[in-house]
């Protein structure tokens, strides 16, 4: 089954029914960036209150300050004006469930393609990384020095942010 | 002014004393994965009518398959089970404004960093873009092969999501 097709295509016809956003500026109201993880039980604009319009929201496996991250980061924040960032990594995610060598030898498996030169950014205690993530962004030439930079844990048990630095 | 210390922590705080999502599992409820553009006016769930702990949620500058985006769908598969993926681009998107070229130039004028090993991956045309974008998922050899790809453009002026390819 498609939820694409059963589902989204019907429900975004509501929402361009009701749709009163047609104002809004390209740059980010409240000049905030965002960096967090993908996973699904992580709403990041309800969790922390924020509304269309508000922040840059980039997500991937893990909320890692990867290169491409680095690479949102500069374009939201020379074209587009931010000034804060917040980093959001959580409690029982995905990338503490398995090793980089294991999924790559696995993907080697099952697909044949040498994988050896892949990072996935899988880690094993999430307030460690998200400082380690918080520095890559301080230690980047190409990102703002006079913008503040948060690293925090959202508590998917209790929908609760943790400060961490 | 800090955004995050005058209204986040506060939000937050509301959030989880009303939480109910403490059940959810890990594993994406709609077996779905979604790469989209930051911007901050596109609100991913609300648009396309998804509940908290439905999709993995991948954003980045444009919308781009970069291979942190892959990255990230590899993860998302292969450890979590999601089938379908949709990448959304969008009109009046900051990666219209620019060349890779002159941002290149200008970081380096205000950083002094060389930028010329950079991408930033600026493009002129969202419908092409987002073609290619998908092309990119379906050669990956690391993407299973027997998962639906969809590319849409969502129109930042009239909520409407449009099917691309």
């Amino acid at each position: 089954m498609s939820h694409y097709r059963e589902h989204i295509v019907h429900a975004n016809k509501q929402y361009a029914e009701k749709f009163d956003r047609s104002r809004l500026a390209m740059p980010p109201d409240k000049k905030l960036a965002i960096v967090a993880c993908m996973d699904a039980r992580l709403t990041v604009e309800e969790a922390l209150g924020l509304k269309t319009g508000d922040a840059h929201i980039i997500r991937n496996a893990g909320g890692v300050v990867t290169d491409d991250a680095l690479r949102s980061l500069i374009i939201s924040q020379r074209l587009l004006g931010t000034r804060e960032i917040l980093v959001i990594n959580h409690t029982d995610c995905g990338m503490l469930t398995f090793k980089d060598e294991e999924l790559r030898k696995r993907l080697k498996k099952e697909t044949g393609t040498d994988c050896s030169h892949l990072s996935f950014h899988a880690f094993s205690d999430p307030e460690e990384n998200v400082r380690a993530q918080v520095k890559k962004i301080k230690d980047s030439s190409l990102i703002l020095k006079d913008v503040a930079v948060h690293g925090l844990i959202y508590h998917v048990e209790s929908g609760r942010l943790q400060e961490v630095v």
